[in-house]
């Protein structure tokens, strides 16, 4: 099982993917789509359109797990990241993958077990499950890894509630 | 000039096409692209993509004008409309056609002379600028004609201002 997750905004959109291999995690790369600001927003959107479309091409993902708008931002943020979001998911119909959404508290519950665990909490789940460390400048990618991570366990967890 | 106003909204997006011919105006036809409620997110996009694309290729407008996000909304709205924007930015793009926004106050102020102008007086001036009727369930399309009538009023007076 393949999972790109993906980290919407609309300058930076970090995306990650995690293979699962029997009970085993893996990091397979990550990447993030940069727009300008000085940009007009038809062409950063196009960007951002063709840069995960490129980038779920690449990584044959079998599902992406895109993160949901957090509740506890201002209208214009919302409208913007909605912005980002409405093409991110365009692109995941248009290369085939479907598309999962998790809000920031899911993501934190099924990596670190409490929707209220920290950052530096979640990050050193993602660094100790996936056996990597975190390089300057990858921050969006790392919340990228978390939500592919956060697909799996919730998979791995409800299927054991199902019994199966 | 041919102008398409956009009234976006995830699950109607009203669009109407204004010819201007010298210093008189026309309608130019209008229609709604629908989604459903029952769809997943994905399937709502792609369908508003592609019904906004049909639109633009059939209207061939020289510009596109969409209405801007109102402030004065929840951040939950805010998201699903920026959702819906951001595909609709994304098609009038892939379709070759610039785009313009306004706010509703922008779009009141140029129709109707005033930013606090009545929503009946807004439609009152639209009707007489384009000598038509507004039909039963029309609300958003006659909302999508007062955008394109906006774009070009702001321009005719952006021009005047000019002096050209």
């Amino acid at each position: 099982m393949r999972v790109l997750g993906i980290d919407p905004g609309i300058t930076n959109t970090g995306y990650a993917l995690v293979i699962e291999d029997g009970n085993s995690m893996s990091a397979g790369g990550h990447g993030t789509v940069k727009t300008s600001s000085s940009d007009e927003m038809s062409l950063r959107l196009d960007i951002l359109y063709e840069g995960v479309k490129s980038a779920l091409e690449e990584a044959r993902p079998d599902v992406a797990a895109v993160e949901q708008l957090f509740f506890n931002v201002n209208v214009k943020t919302a409208m913007s990241v909605g912005q980002a979001r409405g093409v991110i998911i365009l692109a995941c119909r248009h290369a085939g993958v479907p598309c999962e959404e998790y809000t920031p508290l899911e993501v934190k519950q099924a990596v670190a077990g409490s929707g209220g665990a920290p950052k530096e909490q979640v990050e050193f789940m993602v660094k100790a499950l996936l056996g990597i460390g975190k390089e300057k400048g990858s921050s969006h990618a790392f919340d990228a890894y978390a939500i592919a991570i956060c697909h799996l366990n919730s998979r791995r967890l409800r299927e054991r509630l199902a019994g199966r």
